[in-house]
């Protein structure tokens, strides 16, 4: 047949893992999604069925959960990178370790006004995301944020576009821009305190996305990435995805009302979808 | 044909309503799901086809978006009540409506740790319910809770249950116990303050949830019924759903290591499902 | 503390189970989604923590496996009341248990025009539903179909219903009619057989569907339940739910351009809910 | 500040469109969901705000539409790439057209054991992917599948790989393969007859799947990617992704039962995902 073999990769994906850190009566939680992927030489077990060269995905499940006793699981980075280094030491066929860490958020309920020592409520959905990618010269970080929703009811405008013959959107000044980021960025070298980094670029989009006059999706999408190159100096280039998540004025003109941008009908599709990556420049 | 109508009702589901208020600079937001049915004389609508006595479920969202420039949308059990008092009158044959209002939460951006006066990000998925029940002749209220998952690492034990052939849990004094928790309560009489009354029941039970010494989901699902029941004397009895979110061990003991409640699988299936009213007695 | 136990119950949820029949080299399969509860004799485990009454849901689970060895699983009924039965058998305080079960569709791969013996390609999202509820004097069953999408493109209309100010809708002899239907009904007695008396139900009701010239969906569903009353003489009483699911024709008027009943949006939200009981009268 | 634009798009997602075709009485449907994405000269727009050059999304989705009612929809390629040429001659500035389809199945309903002439039912959550890729020069064609869901209850083994420390997992020639394939794959010219060309790589890969003695789920997904090139000289590579939905044997043993491959518990997650490139070669 004439076939050969491309890119592969294999692994095992949504091994979910939840860390708890005992001290004292404090308890701290980590709850974690993980996703392990090899790439190596793996022809003869895609060709032939030789499964000699395969470390099975159940044993990388498992091994997520036995160092996760035996490594800190925070900052994920770091836990990712033992992972990696552990997988590249267990198996020669293994070229290259992508290591991918989900984490899900949780508060300390409050009781009496204080911070409860060992029970929790479910923050957003908001997820904080790792991706720790190894080979035996080597290791690389990456980091994101996945469905973070956010939304401004004024001071985002979209006016001076372009009209054609199917055009019927009214230009605006004032409409409300809703939107579930979704970003990824690069880190040129492990920064000192990947927690403090994170929390620097979260930060740093956030009041840029409250703060911004904008004139588009895309003029926001730039200055947010721009601000976060700006709060953290280890990050080369960062990728934005913003879907519009439109906000339509329901007309109720026509029972004789006004809608002095008071009522609207959010709607889940279609929206638009702008995306970009934003580079440092020396 | 032998068949004859019984109980039916109709109405629209999922109607979307995003309201904003301004006060100056300052926006409030009410992000809001409305679903409306009516019960009432539809015995033709169905037999013969005769749509006379339809009011169309496409005006009934109209009207919720026409009413919510008219009238204040907070606290929602009064837009629920101003909803079903008018499509009351909108028509004769509709003997009783329901109104079904779910509340998605939003939270202030912070901006140089000030809450922004127009920008937000979404909260958790919790969603305040409100339900209000209106015929000709009284208006009747329920307020609710769903998907508020919470989760406490110790002070849960389950022990002392029946053994059979098929058991294999072993007991336990120390386990994490996660839940997503569902509530729904009537009110004898409208609180003077619905949103009021809301946050005492909600209170009651996050407190409860997070302070209980519990030996079974059973004994702490009563325990925090009758904590909303102690908070809110406007309440007769409340329903609880709690799905047991089971997190296990994982056995790393095969791997010559301890766990001591530290490595933990989060599970989605199959839940345990607890369920039980607390009624308030005299 | 003036409270006191209302109805409860508990259980195990969404069991999975995977089923393989063999007869030689033709496997047959049956995947389930299994729903367990007991009513019973439990105030002592919500208001004491007295866990001596309780077969722990992790044991239902087990059972749930263990008797899929012993047993049949199909029909479902069948296999719903040998649960339902071992577990009347095996606690003296549960009073009353309820299984529901989900049957997951597969149809068999063709290979060269003949169905496979042992591969299997994923049906509709359709489920059919089984309900048995038992006691120690008594069983009873309900059967059921969940998410079964169906849609016709004409011959269906909505006209002559009530106008007021708040009244958009044109009036029509010619829509797209789509939903998502969800009944449910109950046997008198046990049908001979569950699969053929399931059958003629989803038949008929199909069947109805499509060749009903409709004048409202409730006019349809009206219709869609006699015919599920005619077709099944041991079902007393069946009730549907009939989501609307809007396929709005797009304005291309505005571009000059006309549209016959040629391009709709469909739109997942808001959607109109009709629910109506048809039960049998002799 | 030191940034500059990276690579960008922009467009709308998740534009629903059904259209019916009527022949007399009998009606044909197209269910697609499209997406569109633009690149271009937008420097401008994310840098100053400038919207000179944007062609409003809110635009691309009406176009969708207007389209919809002017050019046939299927074969999906060629309406992909209707839309492609109009956005090229609708806007000097963007260079790229991306376009997107997604088809959703639909089966006309047996009525009387005839196919109905206008009544539907919908298939499985199985969706035929079109994609279509424009600039000034050329137009470039991928295909793909997703959400196909498969099994097979037997013919499928996996032994002879790594086992090290943290390895638990059996041997075994004999155990449920259960996936949801996605695929992907270019076509170096357009084919003849796009809908021919899908039908043929999607036969292939299923009866390959069915009929292949599987040594792992790498040797599988080689030889279907292997069939696929087979069975359409116009593909230069297909791109497979199959997630291992693990069938768990289900532990009978410790109550006295054997399990013969009959009692299996289909688990969510976590999952194996083995994807893999499979090329011509010359």
């Amino acid at each position: 047949m004439p076939a050969a073999l491309g890119p592969s990769n294999y692994g095992k994906s949504r091994v979910r893992l939840f860390r708890v850190t005992r001290d004292g009566e404090r308890h701290d939680v980590a709850d974690l999604t993980v996703d392990v992927a090899f790439e190596g030489k793996y022809r003869d077990v895609h060709l032939q069925g030789d499964n000699a060269a395969v470390l099975p995905t159940d044993t990388m499940r498992n091994t997520v959960y036995a160092l996760a006793k035996q490594h800190p699981v925070t900052p994920v980075e770091g836990f990712g990178r033992a992972l990696a280094e552990h997988f590249l030491g267990a198996t020669e066929e293994c070229d290259r370790v992508r290591i991918r860490i989900a984490t899900h958020g949780w508060e300390r309920i409050a009781v009496g006004g204080r911070p409860h020592r060992h029970s929790f409520v479910r923050g957003s959905g908001e997820r904080r995301m790792a991706y720790v990618f190894a080979d035996r010269d080597s290791v690389r970080f990456e980091a994101g944020i996945e469905d973070l929703e956010v939304l401004k009811t004024t001071q985002s405008a979209f006016e001076g576009y372009i009209k054609d013959r199917y055009t019927t959107l009214p230009e605006t000044r004032d409409r409300i821009f809703a939107t579930i980021v979704s970003a990824r960025w690069k880190y040129a070298s492990a920064p000192a305190d990947f927690d403090a980094a994170f929390a620097a670029v979260r930060t740093a989009m956030l009041e840029t996305f409250a703060e911004h006059e904008s004139k588009s999706v895309q003029q926001t999408l730039y200055a947010m990435g721009a601000a976060a190159l700006d709060a953290a100096p280890e990050i080369p280039e960062i990728r934005l995805s913003l879907p519009n998540r439109h906000h339509l004025l329901f007309d109720i003109g026509r029972f004789g009302l006004e809608n002095r941008n008071e009522v609207f009908v959010p709607t889940p599709e279609p929206f638009g979808l702008i995306e970009a990556t934003v580079v440092r420049t020396e």
